[in-house]
């Protein structure tokens, strides 16, 4: 067990199986040093969470599908480092996407969850630039999706 | 001509003109082996596809406006590797971006259009990650928008 | 005073103080020669422009937003070369997001409101990859966002 995943058990986290791609594309390419991350929705085995903040999704929710395209995309990273997440150097930048009512606007709470489970997990190294959007739809309508940036080493 | 080229001839493609951007900035840029291109909208030499998922505009013609930005990536990847498609080493990342109506999810069959397009062109070096989400509108109102991050020999 | 300091004097323009981010982030992450710099919004030190394009913000308006996000940028790369400007070798790429009701599409004209700033600033080196789309709402409901990827020496 490397440091990273003494974190996780620490933290009471359990990576998910690394969702396979809903289409034509794969989870990851790393280019240099940089390992770009497809989009991860909000899903979970039990199905994740679904529709739209100010419709009927509350922010605590949406704050929790935030978590779980977090828990998405370090399970990708870990595929992505051949099991061994101490090879993340930095988490480089996240994109975040809120499907949205149009009078909703607190969106940057809502990504939040996924922005503390990197600091949680990697600590200053998980500190990462980001942006955050709210949107029309989401894939399958799906609350949140965020893609990554990374730098490994 | 190139591998890329004697591909492209065989799958029937014709590339067209690079479009220009339509305002003040420019289709490419290289940093390092990384070429950043800009979002590509599904437009052709007559005019192209606009409008929004889910009012008006059907999946399929979803699925042929994404492939059109995708022509217009190849377009712009042609220009930004002096005309050599084989200096392409890899698809790094596709940004998706559908035009749709607030209760239109099936986002990533649309972009579908696009991904494997890449795939067809470049075989597994065009396998690519992704995201994909419905935005409210897209400049001139096409119905969707494509940027990517390649990397080049 | 660099020669970029130079030329912002020269174009009348004062940079904000760096904004802070407003969520668990941080404003920009270096990685090799790359910098992600965060999605900056329409904020000032006046409380900035909020609202949609299309429902009651302007095109001049929009435009002076995206000009607000420009300066933030400008503020970030600062900040992210250590105070001197001329490290900024190139604007690699920019991601314009528009707050729009739905039939709202001159969305590249409210974008060059940025871009322009940064060709006003850099001048080649200002010149960059662009993406430009609608989004249904932003953070706090500022009217535009952009964020941007640069390469320093």
């Amino acid at each position: 067990m490397g440091r990273i995943d003494d974190r996780l058990a620490q933290l009471g986290v359990t990576l998910p199986t690394p969702p396979a791609p809903v289409a034509a594309y794969v989870p990851f390419v790393q280019a240099g040093k940089l390992v770009h991350i497809s989009g991860q929705v909000s899903v979970d085995a039990s199905g994740g969470i679904k529709g739209k903040l100010g419709a009927g999704v509350t922010l605590g929710q949406g704050q929790a599908a935030a978590r779980l395209c977090g828990l998405n995309l370090l399970a990708q990273m870990k595929a992505a480092c051949g099991g061994d997440l101490d090879r993340v150097a930095r988490i480089v930048k996240l994109g975040g996407f809120v499907n949205v009512a149009p009078d909703f606007d607190p969106i940057p709470q809502v990504i939040n969850g996924c922005s503390e489970l990197m600091v949680d997990v990697f600590g200053d190294l998980g500190r990462h630039a980001r942006s955050a959007v709210g949107v029309a739809n989401l894939p399958l309508g799906f609350a949140v999706e965020v893609d990554a940036v990374i730098e490994v080493t």
